[in-house]
């Protein structure tokens, strides 16, 4: 059997790989407004120059006032206080509070000095125009947000590596900032290979097919924070292959080629790379179904991903290893890239696997009286239909023989 | 308690504000290209005009022949072929197989006429140029992917309503699709309201806070797909707020106001807001903690959403009232927003709560042992520093008494 000796060289599992990672950089940083740091990753430690709020709040509509006035009170024995006045909003108040006085205060607004807490509204009854009836017994510093108790000066609000949410950038805004530093997105580039693959536009001749892995490796790049561009479709030759990649990484800081699914063009890429001096192969092969025909290298410092030709594997591997490392590059050093791209869901019935190789099943969800179910969708991995009737990938691991119905493993969701 | 009598006169419950957001419509539609199709819409059904593949493929490395000629084969007993010759990829093949013949094929390359699967290289050896032995049965259309077996032509792929991922692409790619019709972003116009709010490039005034809910509003609308546009920070008049609100109506779909936390803004809110002719009010007031404070309101046809000032409690109310809402107007019909947008966690102490009304407790999720826990994060509502700490809103049903430690609830992320 001479064909078998051909082939994977260097299997790896994602393990393995994983273990590998750690030559990747994070790239260089800019400055953008705040406004752009949306989904950004923070290249530096944010320091609050300031305290926040600056002056002491009141956090309901009310009445500032001395808690200790309120003290057994009760709605058939109110305390009763003197109405002194109202703090405008926005305006700061020259007001300085005595004992059994009250004032006036809406949300938001300046707790005068001398008050330590406010009653809220719905506890009192103003009885004239200098008389306030208060029903209920307040705490000091109840509805009362002080100077500093929610960011103090000098204090680290958010750190080096964080993925920038919309309440990250409330707080940007809330201490003063008007833009941030962030790493650069990876610029990624993007081949297509294979003799077999045609332009999207063209009427494929018989034997053709169009480059559809092209258009969803783009799309995958940007939902991670990459900058995709096109650098065309390569031939089965070592020439054509080897140009392309040569112009992607002048241009790029991670290429990606998709297509090679057959032995014979994986060898030819491998072949090309290991062409370029300053080439690493990591991995030959991985130990994952689908996606076994993966490439993985370093490239003059930069990351060299091969994909799978077939859509399924493609997808699989990209969310393995392309992710983490556009996470990477990217500068994020959260442990999960998000909680909400992985959850946990229970087999609706019984699925084989192979013990040795790390299984991505595509999986339909639904839940069902709170519990979520994950329905195989059983095909072929040439099939890209599979995928677009999925919702997630889900994980038998390395050394299982699959999952019982009722088991519960992980999905990605795609 | 004359004071308590003011305030809110239609207190709803999110159920209830669910049943009365049918009446707003999804906006139109334009023609996209496929790339910049990602994360939007369809507006249309897509149906495949062809068959994907177009010619029968094979999704293996190794050699087409008739199934039946394999059967009994065994690595003691092989089945003895006649080697015909070699598929290149990309081109037809004119050969029509005869029985007891093999062809060459690479993974994605046509499987020629006659034959009707196609057998792994690993289970074969070539004894001459001629000669190939097969040491395993294979079974007809095994390792073959038919015409029109992953799409059909005539077939509906993808469905009016769907959210475009990066496999659906791939699909319109894989059928010839250049571009397609998406639903039009909802633009969604922001006002920041209250006396005591000042732009971030100032030096707030003693008394005035910096406008932090605009820039946290602005990024979720983009998140919820969103075109969010700033339309100026508005005093606590009328005058104001109406002017606002008149420019507001005629430049977007959907109006959002942050800062009436007060009952006194939001009584102004309203008013001004009844002004306009065709307005009806949908909501003073829902029954959420953090969240009572908020104005849902249909003004000419288009949705007007006031957020309490708390940045806690307007980060709530969004997402349990502004992306369903933006949700609807881009003609998104999945039940689901997305199922990575919610998950389940389990409590890891007591969380009280009142019935009568939903609670939200902001929450950092820890994964332990294959559980997902969720470390509650209590705060005064008007920080904002909570939600930077938070992964996540913990919801407390409606007419539940709170959480026991352990107890499992939902958790929105954040």
């Amino acid at each position: 059997m001479e064909e078998k000796m051909k082939g994977f060289f260097k299997v790896q599992t994602p393990e393995q790989l994983y273990g590998k990672m750690d030559r990747f950089k994070p790239l260089s940083f800019e400055r953008v407004s705040i406004e752009d740091s949306l989904h950004r990753v923070l290249s530096e430690d944010v320091i609050s120059p300031i305290n926040l709020p600056e002056f002491s709040r009141s956090t309901v509509d009310g009445f500032a006032l001395k808690a200790k006035d309120t003290y057994g009170a009760s709605e058939k024995n109110p305390a009763i206080l003197r109405l002194v006045g109202e703090i405008p909003m926005g305006q700061v108040s020259g007001i300085e509070m005595e004992e059994e006085e009250a004032v006036k205060v809406a949300t938001g607004g300046m707790v005068p000095k001398g008050a330590d807490a406010v009653e809220m509204v719905e506890y009192t009854e103003r009885v004239d125009s200098h008389t306030l009836h208060v029903f209920k017994t307040v705490s000091p510093l109840e509805n009362v947000i002080q100077v500093g108790e929610d960011v103090a000066t000098g204090e680290i609000v958010l750190r080096q590596g964080h993925w920038v949410r919309p309440q990250d950038i409330g707080l940007l805004a809330g201490i003063g900032k008007i833009d941030v530093h962030v790493y650069l997105r990876p610029r990624v580039g993007i081949i297509s290979s294979g003799d077999e693959i045609a332009p999207i536009e063209t009427t494929p001749q018989p034997g053709e097919v169009r480059d559809m892995n092209r258009y969803t490796i783009v799309s995958m790049v940007k939902e991670a924070g990459g900058v995709p561009f096109f650098l065309g479709i390569a031939k089965d030759r070592f020439d054509d292959l080897k140009q392309k990649i040569e112009v992607g990484l002048n241009e790029s800081d991670m290429l990606i080629i998709t297509g090679g699914s057959s032995v014979g063009t994986l060898d030819l890429t491998r072949d090309v790379i290991r062409s370029f001096p300053g080439t690493e192969i990591l991995a030959h092969g991985v130990s994952v179904r689908p996606g076994k025909p993966t490439l993985l290298a370093e490239m003059d410092g930069k990351p060299f991903l091969g994909l799978p030709g077939h859509p399924v594997s493609a997808m699989v591997i990209f969310h393995l290893f392309g992710r983490p490392i556009l996470k990477i590059l990217s500068g994020r050093t959260e442990k999960e890239a998000q909680h909400g791209k992985k959850l946990k869901a229970k087999a609706s019935r019984n699925i084989p696997s192979v013990p040795g190789r790390e299984d991505y099943v595509r999986v339909k969800l639904e839940e069902r009286e709170g519990t979520l179910w994950a329905h195989p969708i059983f095909g072929k991995s040439g099939a890209i239909s599979n995928l677009v009737n999925a919702d997630g990938l889900m994980r038998i691991a390395i050394n299982d023989e699959g999952l019982e119905e009722g088991e519960e493993a992980e999905v990605i969701l795609i």
